[in-house]
């Protein structure tokens, strides 16, 4: 608080009023690294490899059209006003049967709608996070998920990954330490399908092993499987919540697999946890949109929702390929990852090229690990024969831009 | 954290396992009221003067099926797509023109798209309280501002009321006796227009007199508006924001005045907030749904809206009078207020009939003032003819319900 005597408003100078009243945890709110990438993916001249976007032109949109019109026809005046804060029980059911896909068996009870699935992002973490108190995340990891961790106050711990996933030793040294150093850690978040931003999918070992750790240490999981349903041939191994009922809080949504227009996801988490959650939830929101769950459950009560999910794999391990040859062809000195499904192929850069061409580190987004070799991610969900042309070094891409849209790099994730 | 020594699981006991994981905030997490009115509420048998609901039945569906089909046909991929934090423009543009109704001025800027003013409730919370913190609110207040409040640990402090609004001089002796305590108080929760739960709305000579105090003692104001266009044929005073910008965060949404199930809201926030503002949100949700913000969008651009406000008011003035004329006939002895707008009456009951009648103290919900007087909210909005049933006193209506469904009292509100 300001005291009483200091001015509110200095005259011609823009200050905030209101710039000693805010909370302390406002200070670890920081300007989204999400947003950035989107203002720049939505330029029309930019042919962008860093949004994370779905190509939600590929939805049937007659098919969609349908089920928004007999929502409204059959059940309007129940679309259209307030819900359960828990979510539509004929939506948590049909949830149910897309998670089993993975694995996972519940109880639609224990699971929770939610404005997208970055509101349960956020919702466990206030349920769970002191200020100080420790997250454990993949180095790297989600940048909107850092944030939201940040916005609580909590410390990120990031712990080394390899192709397999979590690296089991860099996960108990990291929980030594900060056990050792009077550290409470109190969640360990992971996206173990073709993670954001490398690509790379944790092995069903590693999962088992993860898990193990985390479980005896009382650390609860939060697996984040945006991704999951969108491999290029080869299924994901099973969840870890099929592993594990109490110690994971499963996270799920319908932004890659339908449109993230309709901001719905969810959360299946453990019994106890559950009714908190939905405390926390109609604290935040009172209710998710009835419409647009109704939408949602209509659509996979009354299409081939999974054949949609085929032509969605189809197109993204296309423009994977196409991504991937383009490395080979443009940038045949560097290294990246090959994923198995998903939208992220990571780029590891030299690190002379990064200085000369790039206005800050780009992997400081995804991690805060000492030391971090230069990198960025690439988004192949978003690649087309079309926008080959944007997968150059920055020298190929200055001498190809003569005449061609400027911005066509991915500069705006360096 | 419970020690790595503690069992998570306890063989044939349903125990929380993480119990002693949770955060402190989570203390502050009580059963929602307002989830309890809903269900009762939703109930068929159920005639319930509860809920706080508007009649979405009188919405001219034609009309919305109309803007929705336009928004797919139109635009589809924009609103089936990931969209920005701060929410569209060109809603931000036209819920200008809707705060002008008010006598607000103010910048499209300045405006942040919320998932219902609910959210904004939060996110403006999360921003300034820290735990400890004190938030004033009128007593009695609105449930669900009391609960966003609660979670993050905010201690709230009840200002009293007349039938002019928040008394200045309660409010005064109010921030001098928590200041005195050395507390820091944040933020000043009110809803001058029709109150819920009392239906009353502040003068505007109060409204002036109370941003004076606020703003001399540096206390933010939260103005929460959500019935202000609902009158009854006197427009409420113009808006607290009208009379300042920089110290009133103001709170509109589209749930009263079309559907609730949209989910959409906003907050006017001064200027130096605003950024904060769309910062939480986007760590919160990381955007609102487009698809719902260009429905509502289109619904404004293509229709007479104020015609359809014209029609609420109606409908609500006719159910306001209803319920009055009701209790008139079958509550003679007790005392209400007669609001000018909004959905809610606010009965004062004899304390031996609560006692007698009801599980628990009804005012307890709104206020934690002590010794309170029993009263309760009606939702006058939610009243019909064939409804006059449900005021009685709870022995005529039990000697009523013979024949008729059982429940039909207000007491899911005891």
């Amino acid at each position: 608080m300001t005291t009483p005597s200091t001015p509110r408003r200095v005259e011609g100078i823009s200050l905030d009023p209101w710039y000693n009243s805010y909370a302390d945890r406002t200070a670890g709110l920081s300007a989204s690294e999400v947003r950035a990438l989107f203002a720049v993916a939505s330029r029309p001249e930019v042919v962008s490899l860093a949004g994370g976007m779905p190509y939600v032109s590929a939805l049937p949109q007659d098919v969609l059209n349908g089920s928004i019109e007999r929502v409204m026809q059959e059940q309007g005046p129940v679309a259209l006003q307030y819900g359960g804060g828990q979510g539509v029980g004929v939506l948590r059911e049909q949830i149910l049967d897309i998670m089993a896909l993975e694995g996972v068996r519940g109880s639609a009870d224990d699971v929770v709608i939610t404005t997208g699935s970055q509101q349960a992002l956020d919702l466990v973490t206030k349920l769970f996070v002191n200020p100080g108190d420790v997250v454990l995340a993949e180095a790297p990891s989600y940048v909107g998920a850092l944030g939201v961790f940040r916005s609580y106050q909590a410390e990120v711990a990031h712990v080394l990954m390899d192709d397999q996933g979590i690296i089991p030793e860099s996960l108990r040294e990291t929980i030594a330490n900060l056990k050792a150093a009077g550290k409470s850690i109190k969640l360990l978040y992971t996206i173990p399908n073709f993670q954001n931003p490398t690509g790379v999918t944790m092995s069903f070992a590693r999962r088992a092993e993860v898990l193990e750790i985390a479980r005896s240490n009382d650390i609860l999981v939060l697996e984040d499987n945006p991704y999951g349903l969108l491999h290029f041939g080869t299924p994901a191994p099973h969840a870890m919540r099929s592993l594990d009922d109490d110690g994971v809080v499963y996270l799920g949504t319908f932004s890659k697999t339908l449109a993230p227009g309709l901001r719905v996801g969810w959360a299946l988490a453990p019994h106890g946890i559950r009714e908190k959650l939905i405390l926390a939830a109609e604290a935040a929101i009172l209710s998710p949109s009835v419409f647009n769950q109704l939408i949602i459950s209509e659509y996979l009560n009354r299409t081939d929702w999974m054949a949609q999910i085929e032509t969605f794999r189809e197109t993204y391990r296309e423009r994977k390929e196409s991504m991937i040859a383009a490395l080979g062809e443009y940038l045949p000195k560097l290294s990246w990852t090959d994923p198995g499904g998903g939208f992220f192929v990571w780029l590891n850069l030299p690190r002379t090229s990064i200085r000369r061409r790039c206005s800050r580190e780009p992997s400081r987004n995804w991690s805060r690990t000492p030391r971090a070799p230069p990198s960025t991610r690439m988004d192949a969900a978003a690649t087309t024969s079309a926008s080959r042309s944007a997968i150059r070094s920055p020298t190929s891409s200055r001498r190809a831009s003569a005449g061609s849209p400027p911005s066509s790099t991915a500069s705006s994730t360096c």
